[in-house]
């Protein structure tokens, strides 16, 4: 079987074709697993990683319909759509937010369809489709809300995939990621990165900046767990989802304050004391928006993995770092 | 002020055209009534009605942006969004009713957009955009789950409406409308079609098939209410929306089997006998996936118009096409 990542030069696509080499097959067609032949990564640039013949890398514009009849044939049977403009960035820039996580999207499905041999199509979508009056803990049946241009893109993305695949031209399977912490690397202009920023920045001998109050609560995932949950949603038969293709996947729910103790708790208070509390009103507004827990009894009912404790994922990215 | 009706030519175009005429003002840019200069109706045909000078007809496609330029100016500080392909066209013709219900919506807030005066729209959406395991009666609260592709066409119209009002783009409002019983004049391609049809041709001495069983929960409003609704929406200051711009208008909650029934009270047996009872089981799955009422507590608090009994709405369509 063929596979296509979108994004993948991401940090998200890199480590799901890692994840996908490792594990060596995915579930067909059939419904039994198949051995993966080929992983196309599609990202704007071209993913850096070492040369490994089951990976073809393609640099090109997910929002061309040429490029996305490319990489897409019909061995392709699993579809990874990661790709992304992130919150801060389709809030700023709106064109741009609207062509790659909208009319993108869209276009992908719409070449799925054309191909007639309905592939399995996994969706990214965000704790940013809610938002507005939420209860304590969001529901199943909680209305999406969004109150950025991410959010709503990624809630449109959502409904055209239920339609899409009610209509037999893919099998779409949605799943809802709480926020990634702790992601490696530099900060981004997701109006979240200061979930990764205030602990890989202070591990890493750096000051960060904490955007929000220490009682806001964020609803968090690890990276390992973010990859193993996109394994088993693709490889989950398709009725056990049903006509609901949405699944809230298990997190964490901490406070920014939580956070800090943890860092404070695993490292020492020479790290923990390099997270600087400077409240910015844009991003507070954002992430105040979203919920900071939701009811995980239909993902733990399918066996979705989840993490333990956010002590825990601070030693796992430390230990992945080192 | 100058007002765009969008589906000008349709049943509740033609209605709102009429009461606007009547009434003579609309709340305009400043919060204040300003009386209408120009009306201009879009549809793919040319509406037909008398020669009225405050009245412009145009016929074009919605979904093309040079039409759309063409009846919108900074003048316009008023349109009714009303065009849509019906639930049951959507259903066999994708491609048409993404092309009408999604990208000539989205078009139309676009060039909207460009003209930065920030004109109230009003869109109408439907219950078609719920759907699923329901509540008994649905809440504001209740997530969007439209199991049709005009349903997921207009919950994602909504969307697109909530973010271009919380960008600034637009002052937008959304009607969440029941299903219009009594309409006059033919069966159309909705699935809820026969909601009218099953009094209308009995009232006209034609029998008519009702396709869904006695015991499916319709949500009802009157041609009259909606047209009401709409102008008191449109008229209402937008912070007394806030940021949830749909409203659920009131409707009746009756069976078909309650329909039949009142027509019986209104008009006889000779009259309600000629119901025939036939299931289709396409349209019973579309309607049932409907909800039978929602919650109104919300558009009661905002002095919304509601219909009292269905009598009475059979009775108000005897005299409006006696």
């Amino acid at each position: 079987m063929n596979i296509l990542i979108t994004g993948g030069a991401g940090f998200l696509g890199q480590r799901l074709v890692q994840a996908l080499l490792r594990k060596g097959t995915l579930v067909g067609p059939t419904g039994a697993p198949e051995s993966i032949q080929k992983i196309t990564l599609l990202d704007v640039v071209a993913a850096q990683m070492p040369h490994e013949p089951r990976v073809e890398i393609v640099a090109g514009n997910i929002a061309d319909v040429a490029v996305l009849r490319s990489v897409l044939s019909e061995k392709t049977s699993a579809v990874f759509h990661l790709a992304s403009v992130v919150s801060g960035q389709a809030e700023m820039d709106f064109d741009l937010g609207m062509q790659v996580n909208l009319d993108a999207t869209r276009l992908l499905l719409d070449v799925c369809r054309e191909m007639g041999t309905k592939p399995r199509v996994v969706f990214t979508s965000s704790v940013a489709v809610y938002g507005g009056a939420l209860p304590d803990v969001v529901q199943d049946s909680t209305a999406l809300n969004p109150q950025s241009s991410y959010g709503t893109q990624k809630a449109i993305g959502e409904l055209l995939l239920s339609d899409y695949h009610r209509k037999g031209f893919v099998d779409g399977r949605v799943a809802r990621l709480p926020t990634i912490s702790v992601r490696p690397g530099k900060p981004n202009q997701a109006a979240s990165s200061f979930a990764s920023g205030i602990i890989r920045e202070p591990l890493n001998g750096l000051e960060a900046d904490c955007p929000v109050s220490k009682d806001t609560k964020l609803w968090l995932m690890s990276p390992e767990i973010a990859i193993a949950c996109l394994l088993a949603l693709h490889d989950l038969p398709s009725e056990i989802l049903g006509s609901n293709r949405a699944i809230n996947l298990p997190g964490l729910s901490v406070t920014a304050g939580d956070m800090e103790d943890a860092l404070r708790r695993v490292a020492g208070e020479a790290v923990a004391s390099r997270i600087r509390w400077i409240r910015n009103p844009k991003v507070e507004r954002i992430v105040g928006s979203w919920p900071g827990a939701w009811d995980t009894s239909r993902a733990r009912h399918m066996a979705f993995p989840a993490d333990t404790d956010f002590d825990s994922v601070i030693r796992a990215f430390m230990e992945d770092v080192a």
